[in-house]
């Protein structure tokens, strides 16, 4: 998606240890206008889909999921990481490895909001190993519902997530794929 | 706001010790029609307002603050709990208790996306004892920013945080009131 990788050249920050930076307009500075142009890439790619419903994970993912959600009609949960005691009954659970925070999340969905009648397009904001929409994945598959697709906004192709998915038969649709970053030149390469 | 309170008396449940549980289409599963309501309500109410960007906090404000923000065409910065390494340089912090939780978090925003410049619109879930938007509150300050206003989806008017937050001048705009909920009939009274 041309707009996401020219504002990943203009904004995103390269840094050691294959990290990159965009809290400048994704993931804490949030730029609405630009998930709105994303929403409307997102129901092109899964226009033949019959989806009910929109997944995705605390934090950075909700912005993104509330946004495209509009442009397929349908409510979003998020799946929450740690147990709250607000959420009664039942839930869905999974752990999450997060590298980003270097701990093991517990992830949780409830029972209400997940069943095997819904068909769920998984949203968020990063792939890279995958660990945090394969736990998504286990939460829809013990809750028997059907996974539709996998909306990333920036999958990081050097990393094997959605390499995994896609062997697995998932269709994933990542707007912008990073094959290579230098955090010497800031340089970004996009496959294309 | 007579489309929220409707929903909330179909939807919401109460339960003991003052608890409000509306998960069903608020703070877990998001009704993203509702929100757009809702976003159509706070473009009214803060009409006059020059809001150039909208700050809310991790985790159920960032639906509907980044829903709400098409109507202002502002960009939204969410104030994310506890240090993560992922987010360089300086930041405004600030501590929230949460009774949710039974804990107390640090709450950062990043000085590069607040600043003297930026009129604030602060928008939250839930208004109860006001130690999030306090929380927020300290923390634009710090950034010598300004508060245009407080847009709350739910607000507890049985607890001090909107009194004291409208004693000292502040617009806050709560779009459902609760006088008083009955765990054992399900009543819930609004203010009007």
């Amino acid at each position: 998606m041309e707009i996401l990788e020219k504002r990943i050249q203009q904004d995103g920050l390269v840094k050691k240890g294959n990290v990159l930076k965009v809290d400048n307009f994704l993931n804490h500075q949030m730029d609405i206008q630009l998930f709105n142009e994303m929403g409307k890439e997102f129901k092109r790619l899964f226009a033949d889909k019959p989806i009910n419903k929109i997944l995705t994970i605390e934090s950075s993912g909700i912005g993104i999921a509330c946004v495209v959600a509009q442009y397929f009609d349908v409510p979003v949960v998020f799946a929450k990481k740690t147990q709250s005691i607000n959420l009664d009954g039942e839930v869905y659970s999974s752990k999450i490895e997060s590298f980003t925070h270097k701990r093991v999340y517990d992830v949780i969905v409830s029972r209400k909001y997940l069943g095997p009648e819904d068909h769920i397009l998984i949203i968020d904001d990063f792939l890279a190993n995958g660990c945090a929409v394969n736990g998504l994945i286990e939460i829809i598959e013990h809750a028997g519902a059907t996974i539709e697709g996998i909306g990333i906004a920036i999958e990081k192709g050097q990393q094997i997530g959605g390499k995994l998915l896609r062997e697995k038969g998932y269709q994933v649709e990542s707007l912008a794929i990073i094959d290579a970053m230098d955090d010497e030149t800031g340089e970004i390469t996009f496959r294309h």
